[in-house]
C-alpha cells in the first residue's frame, strides 16, 4: 500500500443493525462516530453496512464482513426485547452456543435487584460462548467481543463508552496523516486535471477532491492522505503550487 | 407480506461512494435522509452499504445491490476529479460502454462557456450508454438512471434535488403506516416480554421497541409498523392496554 507494504493495514467493517435506520426513524450517529475514531487510532474503515433486524441477513452480513477484515463493529439489537436478536445472529454465524452468562448476569446485578431479573432482562446477559464482555458503564448490559467481532450497544453514548472500553485491546496500525488544503475558491473543474496528474505521481498517497455547498456556492477542499509524511509533504507542496499558479492565471492582468 | 402478498414490496438498497465517509472526514447526511424519503413513498430501503473509491469494490457492490433490490441508489463520486469514477464503475457493472453524452455536454453548456468545458468538466458528461439523466438544478452536470440503478451526486442539496426529479418516475408500493407510542416511562425489560409475546400475536407487523438516552435516563418508544391501518389499531389497543397495566401494577397502592 505504500513503502510500508511489510506493515500491513489494520481494516475494519461496521454492521449497523436495525430497522429504525431503515425506515429513516432514526438518524444513525454511529457510523461517523466510529470512522472518525478508527482513523484516529490507525485502523482504516473499509466498508458500512446497514441490515434490518432479521436473523438470515444480519449472520450474513457478519460473515461476509468478519472474514474481510480485520475487525468488525457491529451496533444495535443487544436491548431486552424481540427485535433484539444481534448476541443470537453472532453466536448462529460462528456456530457457537449462546446462552445466560454467569459474568452478564453480575453486571446486570450491579443495575437491577434479583427480583426485577426477569426473562427480558436476562436477555441482556445472553453472551455467546467464548466472547470476552465489554462493559457497559451507563446501564450495565454489557456488549462483547467474539473473536474479531465487536458487539455494542446501539444507542450512542453507550456504544461511545464501549468503544472507549474496547479499543485499548485492538491490534492498530500507523496513523493515516493527512494534509488539507483550501482550493483557494478554485472550482474543482479547474484544477481536476492538474490534480488527477499529480495524484498518478503520487501512487502511495490518497488524493481527494471534496465540494461543499453553501448558500448557493462551493468551496471545494483538497485532501491528501497517506503513512509518510514526507511524501504527504512533497505532494502538498506540488497542489499549492499548482493551485497558486491557476488563480494567478485567472487574475486579471 | 401481510393480507397484501399479492402486492410484491418494492425494495431498495443505497450505495454511498467515498473515502470521505469512510474516513470519517464526511459526516454522511444522505442516508437518513433517503431512507425517510423512500418510506414516505412507500419503497422499503432494505440495505445500505458504504465503500471507498476503488472500482473493484463499487463495482462488486453495484451488481450485488442491484440485482438484490428493486432500486439502487448511489450517491457520491460523480464530480470532475480522477477519483469521481463512479460513471465508470456503473458502466463497467452493467458491461456497456460509456463516453461523453450529448445531452449531458449540452446541460453543462448551461453552466459553463465551451472554452471552459475542459477535460475534467466533460468527465461530468460521461454516462454510461443507455441511461437516462437526471437533472441537477443546482450545479448542472446530470445524474442518471440506468436499469434499476439511480445515480446521485454526494453533495446533500443536489442529491436531494436529484432525488426530487427521479422519484415520481420510480415504481411504489403501499405506504408502510407507523403508530409511535410512548412508553409511559416504563424501562424497556418491564415491558419486553408482554410485548414479544404481541408481536407474535400480529406476525405481519414489525413491532419495535427504541430507547433513548438523554441526561442520565432513557425514554422508550414503540413503534408498529405495517401495511393494515385495521391491525395496526388492533396492536396499539392492545399495547397501551399492556403498558396501562404495567403502570398500575407498579402504582403505590
Amino acid at each position: 500500500m505504500s513503502e510500508n507494504a511489510a506493515l500491513e493495514p489494520i481494516t475494519a467493517a461496521i454492521l449497523v443493525i436495525g430497522d429504525e435506520i431503515l425506515s429513516g426513524r432514526t438518524k444513525d450517529r454511529n457510523i461517523g462516530y466510529i470512522a472518525e475514531y478508527l482513523f484516529n487510532i490507525g485502523i482504516d474503515l473499509r466498508e458500512v453496512r446497514v441490515v434490518p433486524d432479521e436473523e438470515a441477513e444480519i449472520v450474513a452480513a457478519v460473515n461476509a464482513l468478519r472474514a474481510r477484515y480485520t475487525y468488525l463493529f457491529t451496533t444495535g439489537g443487544i436491548g431486552p426485547t424481540h427485535d433484539d436478536i444481534t448476541a443470537d445472529c453472532i453466536a448462529k454465524a460462528f456456530g457457537v452456543a449462546i446462552d445466560v452468562d454467569p459474568r452478564a448476569r453480575a453486571m446486570l446485578l450491579e443495575r437491577y435487584q434479583e427480583s426485577d431479573l426477569n426473562a427480558a432482562r436476562l436477555r441482556m446477559a445472553r453472551i455467546p460462548a467464548g466472547a470476552e464482555l465489554i462493559e457497559n458503564p451507563i446501564s450495565k448490559a454489557p456488549g462483547f467481543r467474539l473473536g474479531n467481532v465487536i458487539v455494542m450497544a446501539g444507542v450512542p453514548a453507550i456504544m461511545q463508552a464501549m468503544l472507549d472500553n474496547v479499543a485499548p485491546g485492538l491490534e492498530t496500525g500507523i496513523r493515516v496523516e493527512v494534509a488539507t488544503i483550501e482550493a483557494s475558491g478554485l472550482p474543482e473543474g479547474i484544477y481536476a486535471g492538474p490534480l488527477g496528474a499529480l495524484a498518478e505521481e503520487f501512487p502511495a498517497l490518497s488524493i481527494g477532491s471534496y465540494p461543499s455547498f453553501h448558500q448557493g456556492g462551493f468551496t471545494n477542499q483538497i485532501v491528501v492522505r497517506g503513512r509518510e509524511r514526507a511524501q504527504i509533504a512533497a505532494a502538498e507542496a506540488k497542489i499549492r503550487g499548482m493551485l497558486a499558479a491557476l488563480v494567478a492565471d485567472k487574475a486579471p492582468i
